[in-house]
């Protein structure tokens, strides 16, 4: 009996194992014709948002010879440009623009991952990417307010004056990862859509080479400890304010965007790191703290430049940091101005076309 | 009658121009449809996927407890091994496996790239990653070769026995990176079904350590340099016998996987970084040059730690880096003779079912 059931029970397994084998065969069957179908219509898709892109290239050109040789007008030209612009905007929308051959991949991210794929097809997850980008950006920026705090902190209570080497060296190294993993991540976001300003990539690039110079640095407290730390010293109160001021533009970015979003003038993948114009209010409160900054970057690289160059004694890389800080602040300014400008032209744009209406009325 | 060619070429373009935003927003729609429809289509797959791994899961319980109280015989629990074990080859198999959801995305691609997709859909893609890794391992190879060898020659002709600092962190600076970006795409191998074993990754972390702790040591010439650089001389010995090591490995890889994908015993994501066994003539090759270099690796790193300890005015960077040279020498040959003995365990397999067979006969 006890045999009997224990052979019975032995036949229900095994036929229910041969059955979850089938089942298994014929979800991995499924699985590839499912992948070849959808890699199929995938390519037919790309063949035409190809031949779309070529066409309005095309038409483009022959537009602009007869625009020369006077063989349309202006307001002819003008309607094509639209019916024109509309086809490109159909074309890169979030949606379809994984179809067309990215604009080369990013040397960096080449560099560090090989060529795979971090284009995302979905839009949902398109966002999440961002989103998570958004909050990575909100806890390193609590990081990079704490870090050099507790370092200054720590110099006046018990090191008395004089940082020691390892923790600056400590800082330097989560520096070097925290740029390195923005400057990963932008890309990605770039690949993914984003517009994000190509200066503020190449900003962490900068940042890379100064955190890696500045770990190769050992700093020295001898023979006058104040006067030689004083452009390491300065450094930290420069990273303090930034943490603040990265703190601010997160909140500020994040309305922003959503506000944009709302008014669906933003594809949502649009990052806006650091320097950019937005609503009245809060841009009189950023405006003038991002130039503080700058200013304030430029100082404290001249500093490091003018010890380095006065003291005969002196390390190369206070030299290579001078003058890093120094370009960053400049090309910091240089695309805040550039935004600030776009923004005011944009204004005026739609201030224009507004009188023009109330005139026509 | 030019004024009317103008205006016929100007309608020609404004209507092309509008028949390409039309095609355009049929593409765009195409495109909308053909993404919710194949994210559908995934969805149900995935859901079929679970379905059935969970069931795995349940069946081989049920079959443990019947084999506990003697309600089944071994034979039948063969039996319902073999079809489960079919059924989890059906599931895992590179075509299916990106419906499962992931072992925990590893936390260093987390860390760095953010929770972003790396798994390719398409085994073409998966296959193209996996011959960029080892075109990057071949060139990477050579530059491990070079560098140092470099670094050495200098050494004896121009800078008279004694090695500068900063080319020396110029080359500790690239490790860094080469470590940094081999950790990174061997995760995303990992991602895309490769069963490299953890330890090489694990291997990689330390190898960063050892890069970014390098960075800060200022290796110091006096008083007596012979003496103090004999650690530092002797790891870039060492990383010339890696180099070359590298080399060979890489060959006898390549060749290896060439062999198991044509005998169909191994899915062509399979990387087997560093010391495994293959083919015997090969293998008499390499397993000396792996267990000298593990074994030297200990050495440099005994070295090391010895002259910071019997060297009052030492720095912190040589213990740590002793230490951990003759950490990843230990866990090194640890891995290699696991990979030796399951080697051969495996051979003594077939052997032993081949006697069998031959006393069956």
């Amino acid at each position: 009996m006890d045999n009997a059931a224990g052979a019975n029970g032995g036949e229900g397994l095994a036929a229910e194992a041969a059955r979850l084998a089938d089942r298994a065969r014929e979800l991995h069957d499924a699985v590839a014709t499912f992948i070849s179908r959808s890699s199929a219509d995938e390519q037919s898709l790309r063949h035409r948002a190809l031949a779309i892109d070529s066409d309005i290239c095309k038409l483009r050109c022959s537009v602009e010879t007869s625009l020369k040789s006077a063989a349309v007008d202006a307001t002819v030209v003008a309607k094509v440009d639209e019916e024109l612009n509309k086809a490109r905007y159909a074309l890169n929308d979030d949606h379809a623009a994984f179809l067309l051959p990215n604009k080369a991949q990013a040397r960096f991210l080449k560099m560090f991952l090989g060529p795979v794929n971090v284009r995302a097809t979905r839009k949902e997850v398109q966002l999440k990417v961002k989103e998570e980008y958004n909050n990575y950006r909100d806890r390193t920026a609590i990081l990079f307010l704490l870090f050099p705090s507790i370092l200054l902190i720590l110099r006046s209570w018990i090191w008395e004056g004089c940082l020691p080497t390892l923790p600056f060296q400590l800082y330097q190294a989560w520096l070097l990862f925290l740029y390195t993993s923005l400057a990963l991540r932008e890309n990605i976001l770039r690949e993914n859509g984003s517009d994000i300003r190509p200066w503020w990539i190449y900003h962490h690039y900068c940042a890379i080479s100064m955190a890696l110079i500045s770990l190769t640095w050992e700093i020295k407290g001898q023979p006058d400890c104040t006067y030689k730390q004083r452009g390491v010293q300065l450094f930290l109160a420069w990273a303090i304010m930034q943490g603040v001021a990265m703190l601010l533009q997160n909140r500020y970015q994040r309305q922003r965007l959503y506000t944009r979003i709302a008014l669906g003038k933003a594809k949502r993948m649009d990052v806006v790191w650091g320097e950019t114009a937005g609503e009245r209010g809060q841009l009189l409160l950023l405006c003038p703290i991002l130039f503080t900054l700058q200013g304030f970057e430029a100082y404290v690289g001249m500093l490091l430049f003018r010890v380095a160059l006065v003291d005969a004694a002196s390390e190369w890389q206070a030299i290579v940091c001078g003058i890093l800080l120094i370009v960053m602040a400049v090309a910091n300014f240089v695309n805040t101005m550039q935004t600030l400008m776009e923004k005011s032209r944009a204004k005026a744009r739609v201030k224009r076309s507004k009188s023009k209406w109330d005139m026509g009325h």
